[in-house]
Protein backbone atom coordinates (compact mmCIF):
# COMPACT_ATOMS: atom_id res chain seq x y z
CA UNK A 1 0.00 0.00 0.00
CA UNK A 2 2.34 2.41 1.22
CA UNK A 3 5.17 1.24 -1.85
CA UNK A 4 2.20 2.12 -3.94
CA UNK A 5 1.99 5.57 -2.88
CA UNK A 6 5.30 6.18 -2.82
CA UNK A 7 5.82 5.17 -6.38
CA UNK A 8 3.35 7.06 -7.47
CA UNK A 9 5.13 10.33 -5.41
CA UNK A 10 8.64 8.79 -7.32
CA UNK A 11 6.95 8.90 -10.81
CA UNK A 12 4.96 12.41 -10.09
CA UNK A 13 8.71 14.42 -9.09
CA UNK A 14 10.75 12.32 -12.07
CA UNK A 15 8.16 13.43 -14.27
CA UNK A 16 7.88 17.28 -12.99
CA UNK A 17 11.66 17.03 -14.62
CA UNK A 18 10.10 18.02 -18.18
CA UNK A 19 9.59 21.88 -16.92
CA UNK A 20 13.70 22.02 -16.67
CA UNK A 21 12.42 21.83 -20.85
CA UNK A 22 10.22 24.32 -20.97
CA UNK A 23 12.03 27.46 -22.17
CA UNK A 24 10.25 31.28 -21.47
CA UNK A 25 10.65 34.34 -23.62
CA UNK A 26 12.95 35.73 -20.87
CA UNK A 27 17.19 35.94 -20.97
CA UNK A 28 19.51 34.58 -18.74
CA UNK A 29 20.98 37.80 -17.42
CA UNK A 30 24.41 37.48 -19.33
CA UNK A 31 21.97 37.18 -22.09
CA UNK A 32 23.56 33.25 -23.44
CA UNK A 33 20.25 31.31 -23.52
CA UNK A 34 16.22 31.87 -22.69
CA UNK A 35 15.60 31.06 -18.99
CA UNK A 36 13.41 27.45 -18.29
CA UNK A 37 10.27 27.32 -16.20
CA UNK A 38 12.07 25.32 -13.60
CA UNK A 39 14.88 28.10 -12.74
CA UNK A 40 12.22 30.32 -13.19
CA UNK A 41 10.37 28.69 -10.15
CA UNK A 42 13.32 28.44 -8.39
CA UNK A 43 14.26 32.21 -8.84
CA UNK A 44 10.95 33.37 -7.52
CA UNK A 45 10.76 31.64 -4.58
CA UNK A 46 14.25 33.35 -3.55
CA UNK A 47 12.89 37.00 -4.84
CA UNK A 48 10.08 35.68 -2.21
CA UNK A 49 12.23 35.35 0.18
CA UNK A 50 14.12 38.82 -0.18
CA UNK A 51 11.10 41.05 -0.57
CA UNK A 52 8.70 39.82 1.77
CA UNK A 53 8.86 42.79 4.16
CA UNK A 54 7.01 44.37 1.21
CA UNK A 55 4.28 42.76 0.96
CA UNK A 56 1.05 44.71 1.37
CA UNK A 57 -1.03 42.17 2.88
CA UNK A 58 -0.46 39.79 5.79
CA UNK A 59 0.76 36.85 4.03
CA UNK A 60 0.79 32.81 5.03
CA UNK A 61 4.06 32.70 3.75
CA UNK A 62 4.58 28.97 3.69
CA UNK A 63 1.58 28.83 1.18
CA UNK A 64 3.03 31.36 -0.96
CA UNK A 65 6.51 29.40 -1.00
CA UNK A 66 4.38 26.06 -2.35
CA UNK A 67 1.99 28.29 -4.74
CA UNK A 68 5.20 29.52 -6.36
CA UNK A 69 6.98 26.30 -6.72
CA UNK A 70 3.85 24.72 -8.45
CA UNK A 71 2.08 27.43 -10.15
CA UNK A 72 3.94 26.70 -13.53
CA UNK A 73 4.01 23.09 -13.04
CA UNK A 74 1.36 22.54 -16.26
CA UNK A 75 3.69 24.05 -18.77
CA UNK A 76 4.99 20.55 -18.62
CA UNK A 77 2.21 19.63 -20.98
CA UNK A 78 0.43 23.04 -22.18
CA UNK A 79 4.07 25.04 -22.73
CA UNK A 80 4.52 28.56 -21.70
CA UNK A 81 2.09 31.05 -22.93
CA UNK A 82 4.27 34.27 -23.49
CA UNK A 83 2.70 37.48 -21.93
CA UNK A 84 2.38 39.35 -24.98
CA UNK A 85 1.31 36.58 -27.16
CA UNK A 86 -2.70 37.02 -27.05
CA UNK A 87 -4.01 34.54 -29.42
CA UNK A 88 -2.35 31.86 -27.52
CA UNK A 89 -3.45 33.10 -24.15
CA UNK A 90 -7.22 32.71 -25.69
CA UNK A 91 -6.36 29.09 -25.79
CA UNK A 92 -4.57 29.05 -22.62
CA UNK A 93 -6.36 28.04 -19.76
CA UNK A 94 -8.08 25.27 -21.60
CA UNK A 95 -4.58 23.85 -22.01
CA UNK A 96 -3.66 23.86 -18.69
CA UNK A 97 -6.55 22.49 -17.03
CA UNK A 98 -6.20 19.21 -19.00
CA UNK A 99 -2.27 19.18 -18.17
CA UNK A 100 -3.68 20.14 -14.75
CA UNK A 101 -6.05 17.03 -14.91
CA UNK A 102 -2.90 14.63 -15.89
CA UNK A 103 -0.23 16.09 -13.86
CA UNK A 104 -1.90 16.30 -10.32
CA UNK A 105 -3.95 13.37 -11.87
CA UNK A 106 -0.34 11.87 -11.43
CA UNK A 107 -0.11 11.93 -7.71
CA UNK A 108 -2.25 9.97 -4.66
CA UNK A 109 -5.59 11.87 -4.32
CA UNK A 110 -5.09 13.42 -1.04
CA UNK A 111 -1.88 14.89 -2.48
CA UNK A 112 -2.75 15.99 -6.08
CA UNK A 113 -5.94 17.91 -4.30
CA UNK A 114 -3.86 19.81 -2.34
CA UNK A 115 -1.08 20.48 -5.70
CA UNK A 116 -3.70 21.71 -7.28
CA UNK A 117 -5.95 23.67 -5.48
CA UNK A 118 -2.48 25.70 -4.86
CA UNK A 119 -2.56 26.28 -8.72
CA UNK A 120 -5.85 27.31 -8.96
CA UNK A 121 -5.23 29.58 -5.82
CA UNK A 122 -2.85 31.60 -7.99
CA UNK A 123 -4.51 32.15 -11.27
CA UNK A 124 -7.76 33.33 -9.47
CA UNK A 125 -5.62 36.09 -7.72
CA UNK A 126 -8.45 36.28 -4.74
CA UNK A 127 -6.26 35.53 -1.71
CA UNK A 128 -3.14 37.42 -0.33
CA UNK A 129 -0.68 34.55 -0.73
CA UNK A 130 -1.99 34.35 -5.02
CA UNK A 131 -1.68 37.85 -5.02
CA UNK A 132 2.17 38.18 -3.36
CA UNK A 133 2.69 35.27 -5.60
CA UNK A 134 1.69 36.97 -8.93
CA UNK A 135 3.54 40.03 -8.16
CA UNK A 136 6.70 38.10 -7.28
CA UNK A 137 6.06 36.32 -10.31
CA UNK A 138 6.00 39.50 -12.46
CA UNK A 139 8.90 41.52 -10.69
CA UNK A 140 11.34 38.71 -11.36
CA UNK A 141 11.33 39.36 -15.45
CA UNK A 142 11.57 42.31 -14.92
CA UNK A 143 14.87 42.08 -13.00
CA UNK A 144 16.01 39.81 -16.19
CA UNK A 145 14.66 42.55 -18.85
CA UNK A 146 17.12 45.32 -16.95
CA UNK A 147 19.70 43.03 -16.77
CA UNK A 148 19.32 42.58 -20.73
CA UNK A 149 19.01 46.12 -22.37
CA UNK A 150 15.14 45.66 -21.86
CA UNK A 151 15.04 41.72 -22.77
CA UNK A 152 11.46 40.31 -23.88
CA UNK A 153 10.73 44.09 -24.55
CA UNK A 154 13.56 45.05 -27.04
CA UNK A 155 12.50 41.62 -28.51
CA UNK A 156 9.00 41.07 -28.66
CA UNK A 157 7.68 45.06 -28.93
CA UNK A 158 5.18 45.26 -26.26
CA UNK A 159 3.69 48.62 -25.88
CA UNK A 160 4.10 50.81 -23.02
CA UNK A 161 0.74 50.09 -21.75
CA UNK A 162 0.70 46.19 -22.01
CA UNK A 163 3.70 46.63 -19.97
CA UNK A 164 2.47 48.63 -17.40
CA UNK A 165 -0.89 46.39 -17.40
CA UNK A 166 1.34 43.37 -17.22
CA UNK A 167 3.25 44.74 -14.02
CA UNK A 168 0.21 45.75 -12.30
CA UNK A 169 0.27 43.19 -9.55
CA UNK A 170 3.27 44.49 -8.82
CA UNK A 171 1.94 48.10 -7.80
CA UNK A 172 -0.97 46.47 -5.64
CA UNK A 173 0.70 43.68 -3.62
CA UNK A 174 4.38 45.28 -3.67
CA UNK A 175 3.54 48.53 -3.63
CA UNK A 176 6.79 50.02 -2.09
CA UNK A 177 8.60 48.75 -5.48
CA UNK A 178 6.52 50.20 -7.98
CA UNK A 179 8.63 53.37 -8.43
CA UNK A 180 11.62 51.15 -9.32
CA UNK A 181 9.37 49.26 -11.80
CA UNK A 182 7.60 52.35 -13.72
CA UNK A 183 11.18 53.60 -13.73
CA UNK A 184 12.67 51.05 -15.67
CA UNK A 185 9.81 51.26 -17.86
CA UNK A 186 10.09 54.87 -18.52
CA UNK A 187 13.46 54.42 -18.99
CA UNK A 188 13.42 51.51 -21.58
CA UNK A 189 10.53 53.30 -23.48
CA UNK A 190 12.06 56.94 -23.43
CA UNK A 191 14.99 55.51 -24.69
CA UNK A 192 13.73 53.33 -27.35
CA UNK A 193 11.36 55.89 -28.14
CA UNK A 194 8.36 53.64 -28.78
CA UNK A 195 6.77 54.96 -25.40
CA UNK A 196 3.27 55.43 -27.83
CA UNK A 197 0.51 53.20 -27.96
CA UNK A 198 0.54 52.02 -31.35
CA UNK A 199 -2.17 53.85 -33.59
CA UNK B 1 17.18 55.08 2.26
CA UNK B 2 14.50 52.77 1.33
CA UNK B 3 15.43 52.94 -2.26
CA UNK B 4 19.33 52.07 -1.22
CA UNK B 5 17.91 48.46 0.38
CA UNK B 6 15.65 48.36 -2.53
CA UNK B 7 18.92 48.45 -4.59
CA UNK B 8 20.81 45.88 -2.56
CA UNK B 9 17.71 43.49 -2.61
CA UNK B 10 17.58 43.67 -6.43
CA UNK B 11 21.11 43.39 -7.21
CA UNK B 12 21.65 40.26 -4.95
CA UNK B 13 18.05 38.89 -7.34
CA UNK B 14 19.89 39.44 -10.25
CA UNK B 15 23.17 38.02 -9.20
CA UNK B 16 21.37 35.19 -8.21
CA UNK B 17 20.63 34.67 -11.61
CA UNK B 18 24.03 32.94 -12.37
CA UNK B 19 23.19 29.78 -10.24
CA UNK B 20 21.56 28.63 -13.55
CA UNK B 21 24.54 28.28 -15.26
CA UNK B 22 26.12 26.02 -12.98
CA UNK B 23 26.31 22.42 -14.00
CA UNK B 24 25.78 19.98 -11.18
CA UNK B 25 26.54 15.96 -13.13
CA UNK B 26 22.90 14.95 -13.09
CA UNK B 27 21.29 14.43 -15.84
CA UNK B 28 17.73 15.59 -17.00
CA UNK B 29 15.59 12.38 -17.41
CA UNK B 30 15.38 12.56 -20.98
CA UNK B 31 19.50 13.25 -20.93
CA UNK B 32 20.14 15.47 -23.56
CA UNK B 33 22.17 17.66 -20.64
CA UNK B 34 23.73 18.30 -17.43
CA UNK B 35 21.11 19.96 -14.58
CA UNK B 36 21.89 23.37 -13.53
CA UNK B 37 21.78 24.01 -9.73
CA UNK B 38 19.00 26.84 -10.24
CA UNK B 39 16.67 24.20 -11.55
CA UNK B 40 17.92 21.59 -9.25
CA UNK B 41 16.68 23.94 -6.43
CA UNK B 42 13.61 23.93 -7.36
CA UNK B 43 13.18 20.17 -8.08
CA UNK B 44 13.99 19.73 -4.45
CA UNK B 45 11.28 22.25 -2.96
CA UNK B 46 9.10 20.07 -5.09
CA UNK B 47 10.50 16.96 -3.99
CA UNK B 48 10.17 18.48 0.10
CA UNK B 49 6.38 18.99 -0.47
CA UNK B 50 5.31 15.71 -1.85
CA UNK B 51 7.46 13.38 0.71
CA UNK B 52 7.13 16.19 3.61
CA UNK B 53 4.32 13.10 5.42
CA UNK B 54 7.76 10.74 5.52
CA UNK B 55 9.84 12.61 7.37
CA UNK B 56 11.02 11.36 10.68
CA UNK B 57 11.39 14.32 13.03
CA UNK B 58 8.55 17.24 13.18
CA UNK B 59 9.89 19.98 10.12
CA UNK B 60 9.45 23.81 10.32
CA UNK B 61 8.61 23.03 6.77
CA UNK B 62 8.59 27.02 5.48
CA UNK B 63 12.48 26.89 6.86
CA UNK B 64 13.46 24.02 5.59
CA UNK B 65 11.61 24.96 2.12
CA UNK B 66 13.72 28.61 2.70
CA UNK B 67 16.81 26.10 3.12
CA UNK B 68 16.00 24.35 -0.06
CA UNK B 69 16.12 27.46 -1.85
CA UNK B 70 18.93 28.95 -0.62
CA UNK B 71 21.36 25.72 0.27
CA UNK B 72 23.64 25.73 -2.99
CA UNK B 73 23.28 29.28 -3.95
CA UNK B 74 27.28 29.46 -2.92
CA UNK B 75 28.10 27.12 -5.92
CA UNK B 76 27.80 30.79 -8.09
CA UNK B 77 31.44 31.24 -6.78
CA UNK B 78 32.33 27.95 -5.74
CA UNK B 79 30.91 25.83 -8.41
CA UNK B 80 29.22 22.76 -8.11
CA UNK B 81 31.68 20.12 -6.15
CA UNK B 82 31.01 16.39 -6.95
CA UNK B 83 29.82 14.03 -3.86
CA UNK B 84 32.53 11.86 -5.44
CA UNK B 85 35.43 13.74 -6.08
CA UNK B 86 37.65 13.56 -3.06
CA UNK B 87 39.79 16.38 -4.30
CA UNK B 88 37.80 18.61 -4.74
CA UNK B 89 36.12 18.07 -1.64
CA UNK B 90 38.93 18.88 0.27
CA UNK B 91 38.50 22.71 -0.43
CA UNK B 92 34.97 22.88 -0.71
CA UNK B 93 34.56 24.29 2.68
CA UNK B 94 36.70 27.02 1.99
CA UNK B 95 35.79 27.78 -1.21
CA UNK B 96 32.01 28.22 0.18
CA UNK B 97 32.63 30.13 2.76
CA UNK B 98 34.30 32.70 0.79
CA UNK B 99 31.65 32.91 -1.52
CA UNK B 100 28.95 33.44 0.98
CA UNK B 101 30.97 36.33 2.48
CA UNK B 102 30.57 37.82 -1.02
CA UNK B 103 27.17 36.98 -2.04
CA UNK B 104 25.08 37.37 1.32
CA UNK B 105 27.34 40.28 1.74
CA UNK B 106 25.42 42.03 -1.19
CA UNK B 107 22.18 42.54 0.80
CA UNK B 108 21.02 44.28 3.94
CA UNK B 109 22.91 43.22 6.41
CA UNK B 110 19.69 41.55 8.62
CA UNK B 111 18.28 40.02 5.58
CA UNK B 112 21.98 38.58 4.45
CA UNK B 113 22.56 36.96 8.02
CA UNK B 114 19.36 35.43 8.17
CA UNK B 115 20.10 33.66 4.87
CA UNK B 116 23.67 32.85 5.46
CA UNK B 117 22.27 31.08 8.43
CA UNK B 118 20.12 28.97 6.77
CA UNK B 119 22.86 27.84 4.22
CA UNK B 120 25.03 27.21 7.21
CA UNK B 121 22.67 25.30 9.54
CA UNK B 122 21.15 23.14 5.93
CA UNK B 123 25.66 22.68 6.29
CA UNK B 124 25.38 21.52 9.86
CA UNK B 125 23.06 18.51 9.93
CA UNK B 126 22.29 19.41 13.03
CA UNK B 127 18.66 20.38 12.82
CA UNK B 128 15.55 18.71 11.87
CA UNK B 129 15.00 21.05 8.98
CA UNK B 130 18.86 20.33 8.14
CA UNK B 131 18.41 16.45 8.11
CA UNK B 132 15.35 16.71 6.18
CA UNK B 133 16.66 19.31 3.45
CA UNK B 134 19.82 17.26 3.38
CA UNK B 135 18.20 14.10 2.59
CA UNK B 136 15.59 15.48 0.56
CA UNK B 137 18.73 16.88 -1.23
CA UNK B 138 20.04 13.22 -1.82
CA UNK B 139 16.72 11.56 -2.66
CA UNK B 140 16.28 13.95 -5.78
CA UNK B 141 19.09 12.78 -8.46
CA UNK B 142 18.51 9.25 -7.18
CA UNK B 143 15.49 9.41 -8.81
CA UNK B 144 17.23 11.57 -11.53
CA UNK B 145 19.88 8.35 -11.27
CA UNK B 146 16.96 5.81 -11.62
CA UNK B 147 15.56 7.89 -14.96
CA UNK B 148 18.92 7.25 -16.87
CA UNK B 149 20.34 3.94 -16.42
CA UNK B 150 22.29 5.14 -13.50
CA UNK B 151 23.12 8.47 -14.23
CA UNK B 152 26.13 9.95 -12.57
CA UNK B 153 26.44 6.29 -11.24
CA UNK B 154 27.02 4.82 -14.94
CA UNK B 155 29.21 7.40 -15.82
CA UNK B 156 31.54 8.29 -12.78
CA UNK B 157 31.78 5.03 -11.18
CA UNK B 158 31.39 5.71 -7.68
CA UNK B 159 31.31 2.43 -5.57
CA UNK B 160 28.21 1.13 -3.89
CA UNK B 161 29.79 1.80 -0.16
CA UNK B 162 29.97 4.66 -1.13
CA UNK B 163 26.84 5.20 -2.52
CA UNK B 164 25.35 3.92 0.41
CA UNK B 165 27.15 6.22 2.82
CA UNK B 166 26.06 9.65 0.31
CA UNK B 167 22.35 8.55 0.77
CA UNK B 168 22.44 7.92 4.03
CA UNK B 169 20.38 11.18 5.52
CA UNK B 170 17.74 9.64 3.53
CA UNK B 171 17.56 6.26 5.62
CA UNK B 172 17.35 8.60 8.92
CA UNK B 173 15.80 11.73 8.12
CA UNK B 174 12.80 9.55 5.79
CA UNK B 175 13.24 6.26 6.74
CA UNK B 176 10.13 4.77 4.63
CA UNK B 177 11.99 5.23 1.40
CA UNK B 178 14.96 3.75 2.01
CA UNK B 179 13.52 0.40 0.69
CA UNK B 180 13.23 2.00 -2.83
CA UNK B 181 17.21 4.01 -2.12
CA UNK B 182 18.37 0.65 -1.40
CA UNK B 183 16.41 -1.63 -4.08
CA UNK B 184 17.92 0.84 -6.61
CA UNK B 185 21.36 0.43 -5.83
CA UNK B 186 20.79 -3.26 -5.30
CA UNK B 187 19.32 -3.18 -8.83
CA UNK B 188 22.23 -0.97 -10.08
CA UNK B 189 25.35 -2.21 -8.81
CA UNK B 190 23.79 -6.28 -9.54
CA UNK B 191 23.24 -5.36 -12.95
CA UNK B 192 26.74 -3.79 -13.85
CA UNK B 193 28.76 -6.29 -11.63
CA UNK B 194 30.27 -3.40 -10.16
CA UNK B 195 28.95 -3.93 -6.42
CA UNK B 196 32.09 -4.71 -4.63
CA UNK B 197 34.19 -1.96 -3.43
CA UNK B 198 37.65 -1.77 -5.34
CA UNK B 199 40.14 -3.65 -4.23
Amino acid sequence: MNQERISRQAAFLTESDKLKSILRRTLLTDGTRRENTAEHSWHIILTAMVLREYAAEPVNFERALEMLAVHDLVEIDADDTFAYDAEANRTRADRERRAADRLFGMLPSDLGTKLRALWEEFEAHQTSESRFANAVDRFQPLLQNLATEGGTWRIHHPTREQVLRRMDPVRTALPALWPLVEGAIDQFFTSTGSGQTKP
